[in-house]
């Protein structure tokens, strides 16, 4: 029912595992709050090809929004907008919008003694080179702008890399363009913890209740050694406002407490983790 | 030069932002680490479809190695073999060897009073059907075995997701497989922190070692916010022999470290994050 949504990571430090990939999740986390839903994750380098392909791949399959994070930087190996110029088949050229917001950060840096120069280098200058027809979204915290622009259905939106500016971009220009095309869409999600029954018992179990609660999907998830001695079940949907969303999970989760604690198991309610 | 590698990470969980991908880190380490090259990293949620689509388009990259992780459990929504199985157009089948290690564990665990009955259950065989050909690698903390089969020129190995598992038998059975196939090829990586110098000016030098020094990948992240107070210059390379990975990005590390103090910057040696 939701949405459905992409996202691509683009960064050779993704790929050596140098940095662990909390963008995905913090967007993937958002997505689900705002009632879309994140079909899929793809990670690439810091490729031309590989992005583009990525790209391409990911519009075949045709989501609302796909959003790019990483390569918008002032470097040789930032070429996230090149790769999606090649996907889409368009030029880069300079966006005088983009231009001018670049150009004012560097003034800004220069009049607070920040650098020395605030001139427009070749480097800062590719910054503000886009996709034909794209659009930029203002980066209150850093210097590279995000990146917006539509290919039919899909509306494609590249954001920097770099979480601080990632997030203050996200919340600043992108979230509500969301909530408008997710509408009163809620995801709802919670988690309870079950101690004495196993996992293997419990299928079934999961099976039934999901069976009776079709709208709601619920994952075990084994917490101690041995998938034995202590399960996290997660309750989660996204439904058309929070009262049908809070009122589903309920439901399945009474069930699935009873069923269990008929097992004899034992069931306590946690708070989900991040 | 290195070896090209693929992951999928299978799981709803990733997708909804409950759970950090920490197990795509730590296999990209591990896989950079042994001498091989992590191209693209795919997450998907719990679907058959979507899991067979995504080994599907691996294949027509033709890795040398395809690893997946995450559901190979007892629950109905662990699906990645019956996923892999559609992709490889092949059965599930019950492997005697698999079921013997699965029959073994819950004998273990009844013996020491951990569960009350060790037979086996459906949700427990599930555990012991493997894509027709496959073999299971036997997973030293928990129930569900790892799989591996060939494919053409690709060993595609399937992992569980709970990360403790996924590294025991990456350790107790992968590496040595990865390594064999890496032979002597070694990843060497080292980062400097520059202050005093802000990230536009520093890409032409980038750009100036990376020309000079064409094996070394040279990466810059900014780490202070808006780009210009800290930046982490990080430098990898993959080469036949550690002595000459080390040599390597030494001399493209002293080049450019020059290139940075002559632009007034200070240079300090920082150890890699994780």
């Amino acid at each position: 029912m939701a949405q459905p949504m992409e996202i691509i990571c683009v960064g050779n430090e993704l790929l050596i595992g140098k940095t662990l990939n909390t963008n995905a999740q913090w967007l993937a986390k958002r997505i689900a709050t705002l009632g879309l839903s994140a079909r899929r994750i793809t990670i690439v380098g810091d490729d031309v090809d590989e992005i583009s392909s990525a790209v391409q791949e990911a519009i075949q399959r045709n989501p609302r929004f796909l959003i790019t994070t990483g390569g918008l930087g002032p470097t040789f190996d930032d070429k996230t907008l090149e790769g999606l110029a090649k996907a889409l088949e368009c030029k880069l050229e300079i966006n005088e919008e983009a231009l001018t917001m670049v150009k004012e950060k560097y003034r800004k840096y220069a009049d607070e003694g920040k650098i020395k120069k605030a001139e427009l280098t070749p480097p800062r200058v590719k910054m503000a080179k886009l996709p034909e027809g794209a659009k930029p979204l203002f980066n209150p915290v850093g210097t590279a702008p995000g990146v917006i622009t539509e290919h039919g259905n899909i509306t494609m939106l590249a954001l920097p890399g770099v979480p601080s500016e990632m997030k203050a971009i996200f919340d600043g220009s992108v979230a509500s363009l969301l909530k408008q095309v997710a509408g009163d869409a809620t995801f709802f999600e919670m988690s309870i913890e079950a101690t004495g029954v196993i996992e293997s018992e419990t299928a079934p179990l999961i099976e039934r209740v999901m069976h009776d609660n079709p709208y709601v999907y619920i994952k075990s998830h084994p917490k101690g050694a041995e998938r034995i001695s202590r399960i996290e079940f997660h309750f989660s949907t996204t439904a058309k406002n929070s009262g049908v969303a809070r009122k589903r999970v309920s439901k399945a989760f009474v069930q699935l407490s009873e069923l269990i604690q008929e097992k004899g198991g034992k069931i306590k309610p946690i708070k989900a983790e991040n």
